[in-house]
């Protein structure tokens, strides 16, 4: 990997993450850190999350988008939610915006794929043992990803990868007077995150109308603690998406829906003088 | 922070614990953890626990309770369970027995509001950038601990606080013959914790009966491995609670009870001698 | 401990992985990881799992067996799995393979019982403090696991332990044109983990059919990937077992079965030549 941007910066120098669909329950999320310290013992290993569930790579590669810009440059970001180990996808290596990402090109690094982003694939023969058929977790990412954390870059990578997995995320939709969307995930307080960030929001005047499972709420609030408990609001949440929430309650219990439920917003009719 | 106690003791140095309720799916734990390492990469992180319920400050007081006096001095606590996230409750640094807290000011941090805690709100703009209306942990108090933890104490602090929020556990109530209180915690292995300490036992003579959900158990144990698999006991937790547990079991389903339950602890009757 | 052997390889100085029944949500985990930090606040702590069921002593001796190898040696694996708390079970160090092992003598450590291993009792006198009956985790364990971590071995021990605790796993059996075993663990992906390793079905040719729930497969996989979405297959899995899976599903689920269930392998008949 001889690009000019690829030598990684040094500040996260030594810091791995972790996102897998293991759970916290079997052996593997302690095989793959068994393997990542064998190869460097004095690595920061940080757990992102091992509960994406089984094989559902969209949601592992929206949480990426979200956590990984709070890291320094230099950590590595090992993500294996691998439906297809031991077919024929390939494993990829990224450097992108001063980080690494290791793991199989199925669309977990979609946010990523940027123009000056490096991909190549992994030379399988970089295992530092035997490759098991079934858990490239352990035998070929882990090693690989500790490998560039601990600064000794891979003597050498497949071949440059020029057409990555990307994952089509579900696009906002232009309307008279208004966009659409949908939910894309709920987090763990019942929050329903949508697929429309401030920039689909522009142009739509001053005031909005949210509308969800039948439900209309005009103006967006800045923070859950303006509205009274068990009222639902709508604001720009942390990672800069349209959320819908209950102020200190469930908005996915409340409304009854989930991911990929409709939402809308619409510019409000100003409000009318009083006659 | 100038008081002369302040200093922090440098033993535990550089290590941060983490205690939410964001629980382990989403991106909040990661991102929070992104902005500490970006501040200071060579932390230790140690998760307490993210599995707090949504909302409740007050198990999230219970565990710190419990688990802070395990670490040694030095240790700065990030503690965010934040309802009132925007809105006009204070971020909160703390400095007690020799180590520091962060985290809003809503009760988290009540048993160590001791009278020689040294307290302070945070100054917003301590930020390192901008400052989300919805998440202050990964905003505000990770980075303000981060650099605790490096030895780097803030250039400024906002107002001393003396009127910090205190939760108001539910206290024993003495009555004739005994004291009653009840069930403020059940733990993993369905043990009933109470409100009930060793000094508040005191006085109550050397046998005791403990009554909880009908039942009535004469005598404390020491473990639970001086009951068969099965039977209710009563004994003193390693936390200084009274505990009622089932050996090999759990109490919280044998009993079919849970947080908020009530107890009492009576001094036995004396036996009889036999006619 | 004056076995030759017994002094501890360097590579994984520093390295405590963590096993238990804990759970996630209690202050358990937290307060023996603070007991750890306090002997040596540089340690490397890694979480294998806290969601052991509780008291489930053999799926805890299970998960060590598959991740313990992938770790360094010089590594100390501390287990607490401990329903014999307080009560005559000893508490024991092991030194096996280069690494040690600390916890109670109840068979978590079933797997490295090996001819080499050097076992001695835990003197309950290297308790730093006081301890308490029913949580040696914290009190005796942490922090003798801490010291052998940081390269200070205890200053004394209790007694040689010629006898310890083994776990029964269920044997394969040998039967006319085969062999049978059992589902001994599920995994997070609905894997059916077996007790039959690859030498139990060596001899029974080249071609196999497993039976399982009814089902009967020609033929081992070796991949999840080289079965279309719902089919069953079976496969030598990365812990070397064999596995009934379900490629992109769960097994435990299509199937109905769980750990108990048996399964056989026979020689499958040749394939008959078409009249």
């Amino acid at each position: 990997m001889s690009h000019p941007e690829a030598a990684p910066e040094r500040r996260g120098a030594g810091i791995v993450t972790l996102t897998t669909d293991f759970g916290t329950r079997s052996s593997y999320v302690g095989s793959m850190k068994g393997a990542l310290l064998s190869v460097s013992p004095r690595l920061t290993l940080v757990d992102l999350t091992h509960e994406i569930l089984p094989f559902d790579v969209g949601a592992a590669a929206l949480l990426l988008e979200a956590a990984v810009p709070a890291f320094p440059p230099g950590v590595v970001h090992l993500a294996v939610v691998d439906p297809g180990v031991g077919g024929p996808r390939r494993p990829l290596v990224l450097f992108q915006g001063g980080r690494w990402f290791v793991g199989p090109d199925n669309g977990l690094f979609t946010s990523f794929l940027t123009d000056d982003a490096v991909l190549h694939a992994i030379d399988p023969g970089l295992a530092p043992g035997t490759l098991s058929a079934t858990f490239h977790g352990r035998d070929l990412f882990a090693p690989l990803a500790a490998r560039l954390a601990a600064g000794r870059p891979p003597e050498r990578l497949g071949p440059a990868v020029p057409d990555p997995v990307r994952l089509a995320w579900p696009a906002p939709r232009r309307e008279p007077g208004g966009v659409s969307g949908e939910v894309i995930q709920v987090d763990g307080f019942g929050n329903l995150v949508t697929n429309l960030r401030s920039a689909d929001l522009a142009g739509l005047g001053p005031e909005l109308a949210v509308e969800i499972a039948g439900l209309r709420m005009v103006g967006l609030n800045t923070t859950y603690a303006e509205r009274t408990a068990g009222e639902c609001l709508a604001l720009l949440g942390s990672g800069g998406r349209l959320e819908i929430a209950v102020a200190r309650g469930d908005a996915a219990r409340t409304l009854g829906v989930g991911v990929g439920a409709g939402v809308r917003v619409l510019a409000a009719a100003p409000p009318r003088a009083p006659r």
